[in-house]
């Protein structure tokens, strides 16, 4: 398996990215995915149970159609709480860039991120695409990874190639974070394109596990958006014997969970404000989700995430947060290990004595940082 | 009934503060409240697994006795997360304080607020001991509310009179907030003084319905403390008779209702760093329940009190925070009604178009303060 921290779309895929104007800062807003064979498709998405209008546009189009060919993801504005309308605009846009691209409506998936209950301007949309579709190209990917971005400081991305028989399969991803993150994901946008022969059920299962061992194990600030979405396309391009299960599988889902796992880092290490990423070990726990739980209260708790940015190794904030997480951790059954806070990176271990199973977690500092750039949003 | 937003001892009790040395900065960290008369005593404490000494030698007394004489609570050490020796430190100050003041170990109950984590230095308590008993007065109170001050910048006070069959009964609470404020409590202590006769039962059953509309309706940062504590003693100096259900219950229910509610907003409106006072007030919900857990939801958000803090309107957080909480909202039930944010009171209510029930929570905004104080806190 051969790993480069850069985007670089496999066989089959291209991408372009431009301003459409949707971000008053005239900045890159407006991203399409190509691919030039139709894709399966698996897609995970907030479980919020207010979800923005493009991802109940989504949810239908996975639903009727079995295989896929664009992603349209704007930034700048999440359509979201925008009621029927938000909607209909949402599918007006798919139908925009499927007449454009020449392709069925439902082989449209959409995507918005930002601002929450502000209707979308779709015209904008509908103007850019002719020079979106035209400017179409593999290395436009560059230009489709900062359409995406909103508060991050830097683009995520990341390229994985491993063998398949005796074919190269290509993964690439890349996502924007960076605030209201929590698991079950995040103001989050992650699209994962493949050139992988897969069957639908391999890769639902493969992007499950990738996910609940990635992007539903950090947290910026608890707070679930309403965005969410992990989406990964596979257009059989790399012309490999499909992958149905057994160690090609096992293979694919590694790589798949390393994309994931590696995206999901790099939208902690941009958390809004943040000055250190911090890495929770949570060992010795009677299974893995109570691990999960208590390492999630702890990366959770404000008065941990304020300690940690004034390097105060106040060990007491985090038996605190353990035991408010609801299991009934005692004293004795508690050992808390706290690296050295000086430097960028932080690793913090809490044994609990109860069992076997251990769940880490990502999160970041709480910052006078972040609380500037959340109240001043809008 | 009457209210006065002043401590005034009722009939039969004593008080002193003193600064014994537990603090660096020289100000008062001990405080006595003495009762002349055996009391009965009701108190609600943290539900943290992780419970603080002091707690433990507390409950242990409250069991083990049916009368108490005395409350010996200090500031500057929590007394949490120190192990055996820590319950033998809390359960010697009560014996130093028994030994002074010539009554039972049993009937003295202890209380620890401040950083986690530390060994107690009992022998500074044990040197100020006999000037704090010496001091002991009415007016002493006054001292006593702010030898539990930590990082509170107002003490926390009020008293009420009402009339119990031909009698005057009196009560007078003090308490101290201001940060690891959370429902089921904080790093809060309150301390409440009645000269009423009510029966054990009658007692605690006025108090779990006062904390569970007060002090379990308040959050600042939704970090449960390991020492919260709400203790009420009533020592029957008034002569009323005795309290023990009906009407006068009811009276005293309410008067001890209002008692804890004003100190609970007292405590948000002097949270760290707060710029801010919310209500929120979530109706139409099918049950209580599920309305305070939706306004906990709300008032636990990092995105919307941050929005409040930069005075910028952000329904959609509120939204997010609302479908993130568990239950399954639509848009369409969802009603947001969020009031000017100019002023210091902001009051946010939420229908949900479901039922009848409704709740309402306090909090404060997240504010660049609340960080500078909580990473500097050693």
């Amino acid at each position: 398996m051969k790993l480069i921290k850069k985007a670089i779309l496999p066989k089959g895929y291209q991408a372009n990215g431009v301003a459409c104007g949707l971000k008053k800062s005239k900045k890159a807003d407006l991203a399409l995915i190509y691919s030039e064979f139709p894709a399966v498709a698996s897609a995970k998405f907030t479980t919020n149970s207010i979800i923005a209008a493009p991802l109940v546009v989504c949810k239908k189009h996975l639903k009727s159609a079995k295989r896929f060919q664009a992603v349209l993801a704007n930034s700048g504005n999440a359509n979201c709480f925008t009621g029927k309308s938000g909607i209909k605009d949402a599918s007006e846009t798919a139908s925009f860039a499927a007449k454009e691209l020449g392709i069925a409506k439902h082989s449209v998936l959409v995507n918005s991120t930002g601002i929450i209950g502000k209707r979308l301007d779709i015209e904008k949309i509908k103007q850019a695409l002719p020079g979106l579709v035209c400017g179409l190209s593999a290395a436009g990917i560059h230009l489709a990874k900062k359409a995406i971005m909103t508060t991050d400081t830097f683009a995520k991305e990341i390229s994985v190639s491993l063998k398949i028989g005796t074919k190269t399969v290509e993964i690439c991803g890349i996502a924007k974070g960076a605030g209201m993150i929590a698991p079950n994901m995040a103001t989050m946008l992650c699209f994962i394109m493949t050139d992988a022969a897969i069957t639908q059920s391999a890769l639902d299962k493969a992007l499950k596990a990738a996910v609940d061992k990635s992007f539903n194990c950090i947290s910026v600030d608890g707070c679930m958006s309403t965005n969410d979405t992990v989406l990964v396309l596979a257009n059989a391009a790399a012309g490999n014997k499909v992958i149905s299960g057994g160690d090609d599988l096992r293979k694919f889902s590694l790589a798949l969970e390393l994309i994931c796992l590696d995206l999901a880092k790099m939208v902690v290490a941009d958390a809004e404000g943040a000055t250190k990423f911090i890495q929770i070990d949570v060992t010795q726990a009677k299974n893995i989700p109570e691990a999960k739980k208590i390492a999630l209260a702890i990366a959770n708790s404000a008065l941990f995430k304020t300690a940690v940015y004034g390097q105060n190794p106040n060990f007491g904030r985090v038996a605190a947060a353990v035991g408010a997480s609801g299991f009934k951790i005692k004293n004795e059954q508690l050992k808390i290990k706290l690296g050295s806070l000086k430097g960028k990176q932080v690793k913090l271990e809490v044994s609990l004595f109860r069992g076997k199973a251990r769940c880490t977690v990502y999160t970041s500092d709480l910052t006078p940082g972040y609380v500037k750039i959340n109240a001043a949003y809008n």
